[in-house]
């Protein structure tokens, strides 16, 4: 089967470490590609970059229609276009948000997230609501580093995350952590062992959850919310239409 | 005080629809400058249609900074852009779905939204709960009626209409109605006429609190959710950038 | 137009607090009209004294009919009367308490209350759920100050109010602050400057609500629930009947 | 021990009706003392009636302090004065609609409400969601019957409750009936005989939380909510200063 | 009138403990046979003990529907098997948290749980919005003291509830404290008087509420949830078989 | 990688259904062992045979503890037993109720559940509440067919099936469709081919599930809630202990 991996901000680098973290779990007949938005900012840090990180996604999944992926992620922890998305694919659409949130269900009674910057709070808590998993949400704890720093700072930010997760441990009642954020890719498994508590990267989980619903043959449902949209006229937008 | 108002599809009959409409409530010291997205669909009828129409909302939102705008409004009952039009303007931003239903608030127990087509329900309701109005909304219902073929059918979209308004009425206890698609302007006192019950246009709800907080010399709220965007590398989007 | 507003609390010098907040920010052409109740406590800080202060509202909106008021304002932030007072009038009723949050949604995602006695939380958490708006409401932040030595100690109070409001804004991710009791009035725009972060006194919100609605033409509903009460033998109440 | 059951309304059969109710199923050794509300409206059936009628309520309970009762009923299911009347006394104050509520979650999963008139559908759900009991409540259903007519009209009244009960058990999962007021009294074993389902008069269930509080010695709490109202100047009422 | 308490633990002195807590607060005439689950764990502290101790619970309900009881008690504040002995039997079922809950309602804007140990906390918000009670609770505070290890402990025990009582008096908002263990027997009234706070245990809760629907006549509805179990073949549980 | 499949209940031949529904999806490495439960009833249909079925599902995952299966899944739409079981293993342990519901989250915004009997409407509403996922259900459809009774008449219960299906598309707004027990294992492929929509078969979902855990390497958070079970003296259950 094949997975299209859509990282909506324009940072190359991000978009090989999603890649990196998909392939490691991955089973070995998946066959990733991951791309980087042809458009929209570096970083997503606020409703203004998920709205235009949102195009660049659907760019994406529209192109993808053509080229027989079983499956679209949308590689940011707020599921920029994931509704869009749907309406555009009969291929299953998964946000890493939206997976991560799933998976921790199975394992924990609660989880937190950790994300970043703090300004994001709202646009979080809308994430989980609109997942509908407020009582499962132990707490949304965000440090104020920015995204397109993580890279040149992470062990101070593995630090912080750290100092975040035991306090949502013990403050909280988190039963497992989330990483809230792409650019987070790859600590999983150091912060399990330092934690000794489940630590979900949403890049994998969409991964598994896609795999997952191949295997079963599920596929968006067309009726009612998720219907292709009605053709119309559109002015701009060159590399959708 | 000068008010934009922004129609976030691309139907210039819209547009104009929308400023006679606008026009009609505003104080006489008021200027109202009613402009059309530079991009995005025909209408606004499901996710993607409102993602592409964020876009020319955000465009305009931004444009809008440099010509000393008082206050913006978003003239599709979907409030596209809503959160991210606010963290670009310190100039109040309003949706008129939202002030639809904040007016409607102060003069009905409950109020029912009528609209269409019938694929927007989810669309709606997370309208609803994103303001957090559940309680206060009796229902939603929607018509299969496509947005830009309501000016053709005028009468038999105004009696399907009246028709939805009873059964909200009789059987989901609204006490005011709310016109769900600024494709419906102009038709507020007509309906209300034939129900005796208070009937909201949002454009005209949406001037009104623009005036209102104006008056009072309310701006948006620049802490933690609306701050400006970070300053970042945008790819794409020459009409923001 | 002319707007009564109405004191529930028998203070004299609280009505004329009242009457300056909102003579500041009214339009040229609105005529306020203050009153006192006419009975009731000297100020309203409990579940008791919002039964006996709803008397007095309801008194002066049962008077208040016969004598062409365009709206009413019930300038208490608990909003006592407020559902009996739109069963009587089919002018506009619109409490503080609701004014002031309905127009904070639209500049800010969420906002702290404050207010006093620490005892009235619950009637305060009531409120705003009554208007459906906890998910907007960010925290209710008490002082145990009682109202009728607010004027006496304005230095005092406004010290602790800034303390809350910064605990508000930092502890529990406040943005925007309401004066949750029409004894704070006047003090809007100075905590603003301090805080650098929109400040509403519901007062004035309620003016600006009632100029919109009274623009737009919109009276209160008269389906089901502000029906007007039935008439019927009534024993008591002498100022009513 | 000695409860006084306070009817909020003026109408001296409906007190006596009351009281018939409370003695069939008093303990033995319980004393009950039936008083009318001595200033209010006939019956109680809008927002209007509420507030008028929870004075009457306030008094009674005043003057019942240096009379030594045990417990006081405010025997009308929208439990007027509820809350204010629990700050005015230590022994327990109960209402009926919250007592029929709490008694029916012990024996039924879901219940549902029949009262009247229509236009009380907002002020019965605020009672439900005051006591938290959503989630228990399977509907309301209402007559349009006024409360003033029901005993000439018994035989109709009854018919058209059967109806009502038989459509909440088929198409709203009912499994217990409350009768939403107490002008209903005296029905209970006679729906419950038709039904073969608990039918549930809360002047009864009153009757008993308040001997069950008194068994076990449990008070009004004085800590925040409940305190006694701060002392303070009074204009009017001169029944209760 | 007689009424059976369960004790759904296996160990003897908490049913004797119990048995004492019942009788101190019961009518002259009630009959009170307490007894201890014939299998299940020493203590209840997580899903599984409480799985385990369904059964017992469930063994006694239905040996008990033979013995003419007139209501059954299951004395563990988590309720175990309460929904599954209510189809078992059409005497009341009366959970111990259900009744502690429901009667600090009517003397208590919000109540307080302490119960133990810390883990137990997804069980008892369960508890707690299953009875639908969350707005009236203002917060659960556990200790982690092993249920059998109470007895031993009884004076650190006492100081710790003490001070976990006090705080959330100051920092939750607590009106009234509910002891959330059946191993908590016999502190009521001495936290009482340190607190001056009413303190409610659910045994002597629960017997007064089947004091109650027992005077009232009320038995557990028959319709939809609480029906007989369909007859069908079932292997092992012999005790209940 | 070796799951093991619980059928809660005692019934071999729907062990048997259900262990083809599981094969036909399984990944070729991965191992299924479906067994019976040794004690409890025929069929699950209320909240007394899933108290019994609990028992039978928490002897097979501690038997399980010991013979290295990587995951648990608990064949019942109920999920009897989920919580303690997480307790007991490491191993991830999944509810077939939980697992349709959320992967129908990646495909569908709602769904809804066709289940039987009627009277276990309760039961599935504490379901979906406990994995909080009432927003994301549109419905939820019973059928009054006995569980056992399923095999004989498979034709009928498919064709009542399609029909509830069919309104619960029209008149609730379903986007897929949840088998609501396993006793329905097979008609998933059918019924989508009629409806097409997505039919969600839950004993594959939690196999698909269990896989997706396994090759991440989540296990159970042993923090908080899931902690193994205190050691204590426990009576009875000599398959547990």
């Amino acid at each position: 089967m094949r997975i299209e991996i859509i990282n909506p901000n324009t940072t190359k680098q991000m978009t090989a470490k999603i890649d990196r973290v998909a392939r490691k779990y991955k089973r070995p007949e998946t066959e990733i590609t991951s791309v980087t938005a042809s458009c929209g900012p570096a970083s997503i840090e606020n409703f203004f970059d998920e709205a235009l990180g949102s195009v660049g996604v659907l760019e994406e999944i529209k192109r993808g229609q053509t080229r027989g992926f079983d499956g679209f992620i949308i590689a940011c922890f707020g599921d920029p276009g994931l509704d869009a998305g749907r309406e555009l694919s009969q291929a299953p659409v998964v946000g890493i948000g939206e997976a991560a949130m799933l998976l921790a269900c199975t394992i924990a009674y609660r989880f937190s997230i950790l994300s970043m910057p703090k300004r994001s709070l709202a646009s979080l808590e809308e994430l989980v609501r609109r997942h509908g998993l407020e009582s499962r949400c132990a707490s949304i704890r965000l440090l104020d580093v920015p995204v397109n720093e993580l890279d040149a700072n992470m062990n101070k930010v593995t630090r912080l995350l750290l100092n975040e997760a035991r306090k949502a441990i013990e403050e909280d009642g988190a039963e497992a952590i989330l990483l809230g954020c792409a650019g987070l890719g790859g600590l999983d498994k150091q912060l399990e062992k330092e934690l000794r508590m489940p630590v979900i990267d949403g890049v994998v989980a969409a991964v598994k959850l896609i795999e997952a619903l191949h295997d079963y043959g599920l596929k968006t449902s067309k009726f009612l919310t998720y219907k292709p949209p009605e053709r119309k006229r559109v002015i701009g937008f060159p590399n959708i239409f």
